[in-house]
């Protein structure tokens, strides 16, 4: 019977799916000291038992629902026609990243503030933000590319994070501006770098 | 005797002023979790008790130490001859911040890419980006600012830090080059503010 297993794998992999992102939804609305296994077991209708089946501890869910946000805003962001030119390419996957924090306002802006406390958080943002700067850089200039460059791009994910942590706090920027101000301080950014841009 | 208290009190403060410069050494060598306030007693030379009665615990004399150096780095970007045009007294600025960052780099590296694990830690650099987003918006856009360009000004600052961590990490720019590329990218960032490519 091959296809057991699989039909029972699949199940798990969606129940686990589903408590991802109902997690996901409870760590932006409550602070994360707040939350319990006991507390979330009950939100998601299920016994503590099962939840520490899936999840050894709150760390562990926690760290696992941003790893699936990351993972969501990976494939939105990479959804984008490789057939249009580097800065067209970069404008669509801004603007699909754009899209994603609008939808994750919350969890987003205490991402940003404060649940940096945990290692793991850290190191996933860190990942994040390298591929994204290899994925810019890619784009914009030779590889390896030269120190100024590489640290402008690195930091402006930095600024890209800086901005959205202001953006959260006010809403008083409507996107397209947000857009033109990232974009704009992006290319800037590196052409102060020394490479002008090769759109 | 109006002296006696005010001598006794210039004391306690030279003693304290000295113990935070050897905890910042100590705190930029070594791992927080490494160090205990026995070995930090160990290396000032003093019992584990009076180390205690200065300051209550280790967190405390951590955030002390931060709190000691942001004032000493406030004390050198700020000393800025208030003659200059505002583009120079900047650029200034920033030379004397890279020069403190330069002095302090195991420390600052430290910091940007681990100890905001501490609230404390987190509300000390949000400060210090705050006072320092208001001086540089006073010198370029009227009070209050365009929300995008605070945006910028906000932005810029995780910029700089950004870029400062790349470089500590690499170190392959000189300052003038650094400085060249964070002023390039606050003067454009505030440019894109104002007027987005979009619009």
């Amino acid at each position: 019977m091959p296809s057991a297993p699989a039909y029972r794998r699949l199940d798990v992999d969606e129940r686990r799916r589903r408590l991802l992102v109902q997690g996901a939804e409870l760590f932006s609305r409550h602070a994360y000291a707040d939350l319990s296994m006991a507390a979330i077991a009950r939100e998601a209708g299920i016994s503590k038992a099962l939840l520490y089946h899936y999840f050894p501890s709150k760390q562990a869910f926690f760290v696992a629902t941003l790893e699936q946000q990351a993972a969501e805003l990976a494939a939105r962001v990479g959804d984008v026609d490789p057939a249009l030119p580097p800065a067209a390419q970069l404008e669509a996957a801004l603007d699909a990243f754009l899209g994603w924090v609008e939808d994750h306002a919350e969890g987003y802006g205490k991402l940003l503030v404060g649940a940096a406390t945990h290692p793991e958080v850290r190191e996933l943002v860190e990942g994040v933000r390298q591929q994204t700067a290899e994925r810019i850089l890619a784009g914009l200039a030779p590889d390896p590319a030269p120190p100024a460059v590489r640290a402008a791009v690195r930091g402006w994910l930095w600024f890209m994070d800086g901005v959205l942590a202001d953006w959260l706090e006010h809403r008083d920027l409507d996107r397209d501006a947000l857009r033109g101000l990232l974009l704009g301080t992006l290319l800037a950014a590196v052409t102060a770098a020394g490479a002008p841009p090769s759109a």
